[in-house]
């Protein structure tokens, strides 16, 4: 069956699988503290322009944002995040896991705006209350969101802003983070990404990779003895060059964002495809992600046919759905897809 | 200056203390084995109607709170509360501490409405992917609430009927339980709640005890061994009889709810204060606390000689205060507002 | 029955007691903000020669050590703790709790020797694997121990030397503090663990108090908002008053060491006692703590007249049981254990 | 350089790379609900000879510790182990993490004593304390142990017999447990640990896959929703197929203990070198990790040439260090460790 569930339902592109073979009877030290995760180090800064960034790598991301959360967190910090964040909804309570809170701000798109950001903080400080409540420490954005959505140059400068003016850092969660990077309708380079955020996410499990999430802090601002911080969360892997080698081949030659490109451009087939067939949209995505809204009996039969996601009840008698394409989506997915569309 | 700040901001009723003062030779095992507590629990149970409930003590309500939500839950379980609730937004992340999620509902004057909670449960059940998303574990709800409302008969059976259809214990958090029970506008009787909730509490530091709040399982689900998981929450007392004590008091000649009815009566006539000085309301209040709005400039000239708490901003120009009756409560005290209010 | 069971089983020394009555009509705010904390901050920085101290109150102890090791602890970092020390074997797990880990180091008559820290941390810092071990952040003493046993200054000051060269804070458990100042074998004043601790507490729960422990911070390093961290894990008193009336009375005219040297004074007639009665010692101690061994025969016979604690099994046959003297122990109390002893 | 540092220094057995690229292009849905885990999970029960066992793939191992031993522990419990075991000493405090306390006792070459594990049992129930101690609530053994040494089949049914009698279940660590089955000295089968224990690991990562552990709940005592719960603890692998086909290809045709068999055979080898150049054993080891004593400059001269692993200091002038065996070890290897020692 031909499916769009999602862009992590086949494996790894298949020059990772090639280096993983070539490099297998490599004697390697564990723990990250490999050449090829060295490799992959440099390879990432000099791509976001950062030579003296602390990239890190962790193999999901529900793990990787629990451990970037609670490691820059204080105590008596939460995280604030728009309401259909990964972190706020379908991490299963992850973050509240490691003793801290996710403060919910409202979201338009998937996106949290910039005003409702700064009538939070403007209204914590100046609550004469607020030592008895969760302290704001950190800002959540995922880029794309969870709807596929992108913010703007001008969004993610004003949301860094507004961090910056209270001290609060700007965390991005990348787990797509190459869609975004190579959408037709972006305009936010790797370079803005790196400047506007102390430490941001580069997600390789939905992007080619078998699994693996790199971590990247901006600022100088790794915290101390994260490995061990790491470890004590059962997060560290043991032969670290899974993770290593599968980085450095995505940043080799461009693999990470011909990987996205490539999604990018079946995505605005599928895109296409909808249109055509007349299968309204829930809103516009720009990225690989496409949420379309069936007819409840129209839903079950395609199911019968294609493979995608359910996302949310739209009423009675609709659901949202979720088509994801990726690099391994092919045009005759699109074709089959099409056809029973039609049918 | 006259202080309406809180229902905490004088000591114990005067009968407590005497209590205190009477039995402060004798030598009393501790943890909460001695006689007194015995005997408040005893005079508990006779109040509820319930003469196999467990009833344990503990020092404070966010203590309480986070003790009952954490022992109550399974592992990959929430609470569910109203975005006012208590537990949501002022207790500084404490259940999140626990490593448990609050699930935040909308709310109408402070109050979980039952049809919200029902799409909630609906929705989550129904949702393909819950497995990934924290599970409704426990209903948290405040009697009165947070803005001094109260649930109705009607409104607590709808809630504790959607509980039990879906298997999910309900507690109240009654810190000012008193108050509810004695308002002159409620028709829930304490053997109601009793048998409507799973566990609630009795609380006693705002009902005229120096600390204390006591817990109610009333349906022979205590959680096993309980002591030890208030104690490694560091919240076991030494002296378990001072609270005991405290308890076996306000239980004791109906002392509990003598205290809860003048405090009553003074908010009562608090209102008829702001009635007579053109205060406007921002929601009506059957309860001790009063919440009402004023211009800010005369704000500020009030402060200086009445105290009363900061609540939230209305608009630019106004803000809502709280003013709360207590047992300590005096007709001079509401003859120097109502002065201060018309200056 | 005469009770030597604990040195927490009558209530709270009368003059505490007399000044709850006094101030009990007084409106003071909540949360340890009000004019008696802060005067007993001041009159217990003074006792201990420190103008600059940050001085905290909690309710009980097991709550005191949670708070303030958690708090200061680095994500990374555990406590070394005695394997006998309090925090390692009965607080049902407290200290995990939080999250963190308690690194158990040998002990000799319950204290923690110097040599074996400086063992224990060369060790740790030479393990070329020590990254993935939890880093020791923290030395935990009790002082008085839990076998009543004190550091004489020689030892305390080597500690506090190892601590200060590998910069690991040093805090020490005073829940008995008093009982160390005042007993007769002692050369450790309150200044000199002032000097020599980073952190340390004054047990009032033992000392004649209701509950309460006050958390001396030496150097400026108070956590910062310290009040919200308290309050999350749910040990913030509303009434903070009836912490700060408390300890203010306690250090007025010296109350803390005159209940302190009473409760010594006692001791010392109770190890006359057994030793007129033949009544061999686990340890000596030199404070209100007596440990003695009894035949279990005798144990349960001398059970149905007095009033002591169980603390370990000896051998077979005999058992090590504990007799604490305190405030309210009377000649008669002591003649009582007289007589049933030599029954 | 040649290589004993560990048992993970290479990649994958070249066996289960050839699975991965078979099955790239098939479209599997995530979190381990794919055909291959199916698979992977019927083999592992038929070789255990348990047809209803519960079987889960988490992976690395402090990760697969830490999610076991704090879903199947209740709040008020923590897990004995040996003061040697990996999650006592090498987790960072990964068990502390999740709130719960290791109980360490004492260790003889690395394996818990029945005899002491049973004194530990009856003085933890005698202690008329003990509500105030953490309740030992699960056994931890690894198998092999941290030393390489192995229970023989009394031994394990001693503790298991124990385990019954308290009602407290039964953890073993098979981190490395295709080396203990493949030992020339074990009298244990994997039948014998899948009718004594209450949940085992089958160890991956260790054993020739990039990553993986397998979880054996034996007795239908799965905790409730463990997806859930593991992936809150950020433990769940979108792309599960990862661990499902390497896990079949180990279980079919034997590969799992083919891989050890060559391990156990390369490590017979490396104690004929390690005598005939008359280095000491630490201890006698059945399985493929070594540990012996290196005189200290010797070590830092052999180091130049052979990568190994320190362990501990012996004295001052020798140091405990481990060399470990693995599938791909060589003669070649073994032949230049041994002109390395010669030399």
């Amino acid at each position: 069956m031909v499916s769009f569930e999602s862009d992590y339902t086949t494996g790894a592109h298949p020059e990772i699988l090639k280096r993983l073979a070539e490099t297998n009877l490599e004697c390697l030290s564990g723990y990250g503290q490999d050449r090829y995760c060295q490799s992959a180090r440099e390879k990432i800064r000099a791509c976001c322009g950062l030579a003296e960034a602390d990239v890190e790598f962790l193999a999901g991301g529900t793990q990787t944002n629990a451990v970037v959360i609670s490691t820059v967190l204080a105590d008596y910090e939460g995280v604030l995040a728009a309401r259909t964040a990964h972190v706020s909804s379908h991490e299963a309570g992850a973050i509240e896991y490691t003793g801290h809170e996710v403060l919910e701000l409202p979201q338009e798109n998937g996106k949290l705006r910039p005003e409702d950001l700064e009538a939070y903080l403007a209204a914590f400080f100046d609550d004469e209350n607020h030592e008895h409540m969760t302290f704001p420490g950190m800002v959540y954005l995922s880029h794309p969101t969870e709807y596929g959505t992108l913010y703007t140059k001008a969004e993610l400068t004003a949301i860094s802003s507004l961090c910056r003016r209270y001290g609060i850092p700007l965390f991005m969660d990348g787990a797509r983070l190459g869609y975004g990077l190579m959408s037709r309708e972006t305009d936010l380079t790797l370079g803005d990404i790196a400047e506007l955020c102390d430490v941001f996410t580069v997600g390789g499990t939905k992007v080619g990779a078998l699994c693996g999430e790199a971590v990247v802090f901006t600022k100088g601002n790794k915290p101390p003895h994260f490995m061990t911080s790491v470890k004590r969360r059962g997060a560290l892997l043991a032969k670290g060059r899974l993770l290593g080698i599968q980085f450095d081949t995505l940043f080799t030659d461009g693999l990470y964002f011909r990987i996205s490109r490539r999604a990018i451009d079946m995505a605005e087939e599928l895109k296409a495809v909808f249109l055509r067939r007349g299968v309204p949209f829930y809103l516009a995505s720009p990225t690989n992600q496409q949420f379309v809204i069936l007819e409840n009996s129209r839903m079950e039969r395609l199911r019968e046919q294609v493979a995608f996601s359910f996302w949310e009840r739209y009423d009675n008698d609709h659901t949202v759905v979720r088509f994801a394409a990726s690099w391994s989506t092919t045009e005759e997915d699109l074709a089959a897809l099409d056809r029973a569309l039609q049918a």
